[in-house]
C-alpha cells in the first residue's frame, strides 16, 4: 500500500495542479559559506538603518487607541477605506490626474498585486509583451499562469517603442493581441533606466491603437535622487487602460507585505473579485493610513532618497576607481540598481562566479530576460549593503574581473 | 474607437481570465436601511469588546525594539521562522503528535490557506468531496478553480461516513478519485456540530483506502466551551495525508489576516511554491510569535471560550423562551454558530426575509450547500452581537416566526 498512496512525496506530482507542476517544490535558501563576511549587491532589499520601526510601532499604537474595532475586523477585498482614501489623495498629487477611492485596491505587496493582475487577465496561451530585461519574480508568475512571454528589448533609454510596435503589429496581423504590456518605467529593475516622456506617450498610444492593457510596475518610482520621473503611464492614459502596481516595500518595509493598485473601477472590481484572501491586513492598512495622515511617510521618503543617492555615489566612485577600464554603465536616476555592462571577453557568468567566491554577491543571468538570452550585464544593488562596505565590495568585484580577464582563453 | 477598446467596462468580459469570468465583478456591501438599529446574527465575526488591541500593540512594540531588521525584511514564502517554530511547539501540545517547523507554513488567514490548497491541487474538472452544509467562501474558491463539488451530507453528528464511502466507491468504480475531502470537524460552520472520534478515524481510513487527501478547516477548534474536541484528522493521520488550515482570525482578530497550515513537508513545499505574494507579513508574524511566547495568546483564548460560551447560553435561553415551540437545535460544543431547524410549514427563506425587515439579520439558504439544495435551517451567529442585544434579537426573530406561521398558506 505504501508505494501506492499518492500523497507520498514521490507520487505527489500526479495530483498537484498544472501551475504547481510548472513551479515544482519551494526550496530553502542555502547558506553561502565564505571566510570573509559576504557583501551582498544581490537582492533588491532596503537599507537597514533607515527601517521605519518607530513609525510603524507608533502607528500601530495609534490604531489600537483610535480605530481598534475597524482595524481588527474584516475590511473587504478592496482594502481598508482610510488607506484607499489616503492613497487616492496622495496619488492625485503625484499623478497629476484625479485618483478616486474606486481606482485604488490594497494588496499584500506589489508581487501580490501583479499576481492578482495575472489571475484576473491570464488564461493559458495568452500573450504578454514583456520589456526585457525585467524582474524575474513577475515573469515567473506570468509564466505559471500559462502566459507566453514575448520579449521586447530595451536600449539605453528604456523600452524600445519601435520594437514594441513591430511585435504589436505582428500579433495583430496574425489575428491575436497581447493581454497586456509589462513594463517598469521608473528606475527599472534590473536596468536602472527611467523611460523618457516621449516613449511613455508612444506606449500609451500604441496600447490604445492595438487594444491592449498596460501593467505598470512602479516599486521604485518615489525613490528618485535629483528629479522626479516623468508622469506615469497611468497618468498619461487618464487612468483608463493602465493598471499601475505600487508598493510600500521600498518606501517603508518589505516585511509589511503591503502595496496598492490603481486602475479603472471596472478592472479594480474584477481584481477584487478573484481574491480568495478576504483582503489584505486591515490592521497594517490602517496603521499605514495613519503614517500617511501624520506626515511620517512624506517625511521618511526624502530621507530615503538622500540615503540611496549617497550609496549610489559611493558605488560609482569605487567602480570608476577600481573597475573603470573593464565596464560601463548608465547612472540611474533613482531606485536600487546599477546595471553594469562588462567589456567583451569578460563573460558575466564567469565574473559572477569568481566574485561569489571572493565574498561579493551580484545579480545577473538569463532569469532577467524574457527570452532567456542574457546580455553581458551584472546587476549591482546599492540599496542593502552598508555604506562603509560598498568600496570593499567593489574591490572584490574588481579582483574577480581582473582574474577573469587574466584567465587564458575565456570562452 | 471608443466602442472598440476592450478595456471599456462593457468589453472587459472578453479579456478577463476564466476564473474572473466565473466570479464576475466584486460589489460594494449595500447599507441595510432599518428604523431600529439592526442586530446581526449573520456574520462569523468575533466579539468586539474582547479584541486584543493591547496585546497586538505591545507585541508590535516588542518586535520593533528586539527584532526590527528581521520583522521588516522578506521572510520567505514559508513564513517567519519564529512564528513557525512557536506554532510547531504549541501544536505539538495540542495535536498530541510531533509537529515540526517543516510542517508549518504561515498564510494570510485561513481563507488564503484554503485558496493556496486549491492553487496547489486543483485543475478544472477535478473533484472535491464536500461536507454539506459548509462555509460558502471556501466552496466558492474551489468552484472558481474549476472543481466539481460533490456533496456529502451531514447528520446530527457531523459528516456521514457511510455517505462518504458511497461517493468514494462510486468515483473509484468509474476510475476517478477526489483530489480531497473538505471538512470542518470542530464546531462546524454553519451546523455547529463537532465530529466524534470514531467518525474521524473512519474518514482518515477511507481517505487512505481511496487514496485521497483531506482538507481539514479548523478556524474554530480552540474555541470550545466545556471540553476540547477529539483529536484532529491531522493528528489521527500522523500528519500524513491531511492538510489542516488554522487561523488567528477567531482567536486574535480577523483584521490581521494571519493563519497557518500544517501538512507533510512535501505538500508544504508545493504550497509555498505556488504563492506569488512573497510570503505573509513578517511584521505581523513576528508580533504574533511574541504574543505566543509571552503567554498572551494562551491567556486570551480561555477568556474567549468563556465569552462565547456565555453568549451561547443567553441565545439558547432566549430561544427556549420565545421560539421553542417552532424550532429545534443541537447545542454546539464551541465556535460561533447555532444551526436552527424550523418546523415544517415555516420556510427558512420567508422567516429570514421577515426577520430582516424586523431588524435582525440571520444566515441561511442554498449558498451553504454544496449541491444548492437547502434544508430548512437558519444560521445564528452568537459571536458578534453584544450580549445585551441577544434577547432582543431573538425576540425579533420570534416575531418573524409568528408572522410567517400566521400567514395564510405559507407555500
Amino acid at each position: 500500500m505504501a508505494d501506492d498512496v499518492y500523497w507520498d512525496p514521490e507520487h505527489l506530482e500526479e495530483v498537484v495542479s498544472q501551475r504547481a507542476r510548472i513551479l515544482g517544490p519551494a526550496v530553502w535558501a542555502a547558506a553561502t559559506p565564505d571566510p570573509r563576511p559576504v557583501i551582498s549587491f544581490a537582492g533588491g532589499l532596503p537599507d537597514i538603518p533607515s527601517l521605519p520601526g518607530e513609525i510603524l510601532a507608533r502607528a500601530a499604537r495609534w490604531v489600537v487607541e483610535n480605530d481598534e474595532k475597524e482595524a481588527l475586523e474584516y475590511n473587504g477585498t478592496f482594502g481598508p477605506r482610510p488607506l484607499r482614501q489616503a492613497l487616492a489623495e496622495r496619488s492625485t498629487g503625484i499623478e497629476g490626474i484625479p485618483v478616486a477611492l474606486e481606482n485604488v485596491m490594497i494588496v499584500s505587496g506589489s508581487a501580490h498585486g501583479i499576481g492578482i493582475v495575472c489571475e484576473t487577465l491570464l488564461d493559458p496561451g495568452d500573450i504578454v509583451l514583456c520589456e526585457s530585461p525585467n524582474f524575474p519574480g513577475s515573469m515567473r508568475t506570468m509564466r505559471t499562469f500559462g502566459a507566453e512571454l514575448v520579449s521586447v528589448p530595451m536600449d539605453g533609454h528604456g523600452l524600445r517603442v519601435d520594437a514594441l510596435e513591430v511585435e504589436l503589429k505582428k500579433l495583430a496581423d496574425s489575428g491575436r493581441r497581447a493581454k497586456f504590456i509589462y513594463t517598469i518605467p521608473n528606475h527599472q529593475n534590473p536596468a536602472g533606466i527611467t523611460l523618457p516622456l516621449d516613449r511613455r506617450q508612444r506606449i500609451v498610444e500604441l496600447a490604445q491603437e492595438y487594444r491592449t492593457l498596460i501593467l505598470e510596475d512602479d516599486a521604485y518610482g518615489e525613490l528618485w535622487f535629483k528629479q522626479a520621473p516623468p508622469p506615469s503611464l497611468y497618468s498619461l492614459s487618464g487612468g483608463d487602460h493602465v493598471i499601475k502596481v505600487s508598493s510600500f516595500s521600498k518606501i517603508l518595509a518589505t516585511g509589511l507585505r503591503m502595496g496598492w493598485t490603481m486602475a479603472s473601477p471596472a478592472i479594480t472590481s474584477r481584481m477584487a473579485s478573484v481574491r480568495y484572501d478576504m483582503g489584505s491586513s486591515a490592521f497594517l492598512g490602517r496603521a499605514i493610513a495613519q503614517a500617511i495622515r501624520s506626515g511620517d511617510l512624506d517625511r521618511h521618503v526624502p530621507h530615503l532618497r538622500e540615503i540611496y543617492g549617497r550609496k549610489l555615489g559611493r558605488m560609482e566612485a569605487a567602480l570608476r576607481e577600481h573597475c573603470g577600464t573593464h565596464c560601463t554603465w548608465t547612472t540611474p536616476d533613482g531606485g536600487f540598481f546599477l546595471w553594469l555592462l562588462l567589456d567583451p571577453g569578460l563573460p558575466a557568468g564567469d565574473v559572477q562566479r569568481v566574485a561569489n567566491k571572493k565574498g561579493v554577491i551580484v545579480g545577473g543571468g538569463p532569469q532577467f530576460f524574457a527570452d532567456g538570452r542574457a546580455t553581458n550585464h551584472l546587476r549591482l544593488a546599492f540599496s542593502y549593503v552598508a555604506t562603509e562596505d560598498i568600496e570593499e565590495g567593489v574591490n572584490r568585484l574588481a579582483e574577480a574581473i581582473e582574474e577573469v580577464a587574466a584567465a587564458p582563453a575565456a570562452k
